[in-house]
């Protein structure tokens, strides 16, 4: 009997009615006979509201209480959707983070799973049980509790499948899959009904739906991922190893058109040229956590350097009380920030080994009167730091330049 | 350096300001130069809540899951209260029921705690941290979590200081001691200074501040509870080993009168009057950890009995799904309840020995006009089961015919 895996987010259970709803939906696939294993963010905002409330303490809050605090979010979901699913006379049964044995570093807020456990998951699904598991959680081996970080619970979802072998990964959200851009921005952005783990990422990393490390993990564990929406029954779009040679014409060209909003950019100013400098920085950042993006070094006539990078905005304040100080020890003249940007992407496996992207990327943004801050690329994908006011227009610019939009 | 174990309940820690003046509270102690555990509840009435969301879904909802909801109301107070002491300079951490090792049976809502590990909490001590504990939550061995029920917290306190060793356990909760009778129906109720174990415990079971359950286990490991309120620095009241002879006058006199509301009476009819027929009703009922109080059973001259029994109305549901199959199997002609029943007492270890209290008491009852339903009594102990309507009047009735009033 095979097993799958469903995650549902947060706007998919944000009061009871909902979670009756996403309990219909679990209970019409145990009736197919699969074994089904449920992943839960927390309800609706309230992690966004426990944040708010330990910030109103103290804009600092110790991080791990922080994360003890965050988790019970999902706790709240996964019990009460096991009660549903009880009383519908379904056996069920939830799982916290530690329960099912999800181990992970100390690196609190934005922890790496270094192994799940099966037994209790397989004990209670050959048991009969739908099993459902608090997502975005685990625990460090002093048992504490720790959280995932940003896409969290998706990452959970697709661990789950992947240490039980699950046939796929079903990813439950408000949007209906994964279009060629956001169809808040371009109206006429067109669904994605196929695409490979490495467009994917590109457009996950970008800010489409999933998180990429939940894709890298599926690429890894080649775990086959569908995402659709849990409000309507819609073909969605699956995420899964690419077909070579599909579709000749559409894989030589652009996949999608992708932006992410808060982003800021450090620039460390007169470094002195020397190896070891760029260590220096980014290993202080590395230990606590911070994920850096877009990194640019200039190096001038006067042997020394400036080194820019992006990172979240949400990361700025911790961001800098690292790096100003290792700049003062190693030399530097001064650290300054920019708030207020974004980051505007194409993705596509089909412009790798093929020239012209890049140049007819610059031009349309150019047309368009976008100034581009900062350039970087990939195998498959060219993005451009801009201002953060005009990132909703170069998406609807490139989208229409790369003809993308869907003209039926 | 000594130990002490403040315990707060949900009042005291309604919002994120009243945890502000616990947590003030607490360095106060910390900086005295004692090691400090501090046991929370949940705040304010967010364990209701929770319990409203479940009850939203079914009346019933799945024992185990309700037990994992609700112990996240603890893990929030716990991690807050943390991050806030620590915000204010002091070296703190939360721990949650399954973090500390509060080990307890499967009853879920009702577990019984068989064990508790000192080694976390002590070797967080010893780092000079203050340890913020959850209140009423444990853990079964097979690590699912489960709740202590009612006066949890105040278990998990005395709990903690037993096995620590602790100089006291001090209870911080909205009154600021206990009195003759509760202040609210009695405005002339005198504060309770001194009190041994069982005075309290006869107190507690009747529906003083404090659980009977954490006055037995302070009684067994001679844990002095020192009973106070977290919203002013009046002298509280001390339940400690009580000093034989130490006022001979007020040994023999009543301590208090005390009430309970929210009684329900099962009475099982014509029960053939054969051995193992209690053991028959009763065994089910504790095997799903229902309390049964009063039981009171009459032999008739056909060969059948009557029992009746008291439970808590809360359990009255389940109490008769439990009972009426039984009764059925064992040849009863019927079960019937009534649930508008409330119990008051009169407790005083003076009374051991020394007639005449009850029929005192019920001469009182009878002059108010108040019907006695049924009658227990223990050791130091004399209760009325009455019409829940009547049971403030015949408070108020038995405080001042047993001269309690303060006329100061």
């Amino acid at each position: 009997m095979g097993i799958i895996v469903q995650k549902y987010g947060g706007s998919s259970l944000s009061d009871i009615s909902k979670l009756e709803n996403v309990a219909n939906q679990i209970v019409h696939s145990k009736d197919e006979g699969l074994n089904v294993v449920v992943i839960v963010s927390a309800m609706g905002d309230s992690t966004d509201r426990l944040v708010q409330l330990a910030k109103s303490i103290t804009n600092d809050p110790d991080p791990r209480e922080l994360d003890a605090l965050l988790a019970t979010g999902e706790i709240v979901s996964c019990t009460l959707l096991a009660i549903i699913l009880k009383s519908l006379g379904y056996d069920a049964i939830s799982l916290s983070g530690y329960q099912v044995g999800i181990h992970t570093d100390e690196a609190y807020g934005n922890a790496r799973i270094n192994l799940v456990d099966q037994e209790r998951v397989r004990t209670e699904l050959s048991s009969g049980r739908i099993v459902v598991i608090a997502g975005f959680q685990g625990i460090t081996d002093g048992l504490d509790i720790t959280t995932l970080g940003r896409g969290g619970s998706d990452t959970t979802a697709v661990a789950l499948a992947a240490v039980l072998g699950a046939d796929r990964c079903e990813v439950y959200t408000d949007v209906d899959g994964i279009y060629t851009a956001d169809p808040r921005v371009v109206p006429n952005a067109r669904k994605i009904l196929e695409v490979g783990y490495e467009d994917m990422l590109e457009l996950a990393s970008m800010g489409a739906k999933m998180h990429p490390r939940s894709i890298e993990l599926a690429a890894v564990y080649h775990v086959p991922i569908y995402v659709a929406s849990s409000f309507n029954n819609i073909i969605g779009t699956l995420i899964h190893d690419q077909i070579k040679g599909n579709s000749m014409e559409n894989r030589y060209k652009v996949t999608g058109v992708a932006y992410q909003l808060g982003i800021s950019k450090v620039t460390v100013r007169s470094l002195p040229d020397q190896p070891g400098i760029a260590a220096n920085l980014f290993e202080p950042l590395a230990a606590v956590g911070i994920s850096v993006d877009t990194i640019v070094q200039n190096a001038s006539q006067d042997k020394t350097t400036d080194i820019s990078f992006t990172v979240a905005t949400s990361d700025l304040a911790k961001t800098l009380d690292e790096v100003i100080p290792v700049a003062q020890n190693i030399g530097a003249s001064g650290v300054v920030n920019d708030d207020g940007l974004s980051c505007v992407s194409i993705v596509g496996s089909g412009m790798q080994n093929t020239p012209g992207y890049a140049s007819h990327m610059f031009r349309i943004l150019a047309d368009g009167n976008v100034n581009i801050d900062m350039i970087t690329t990939s195998e498959i994908r060219i993005s451009c730091i801009i201002r953060e006011e005009q990132v909703l227009e170069a998406v609807r610019l490139l989208h229409r330049g790369f003809s993308l939009d869907d003209d039926g």
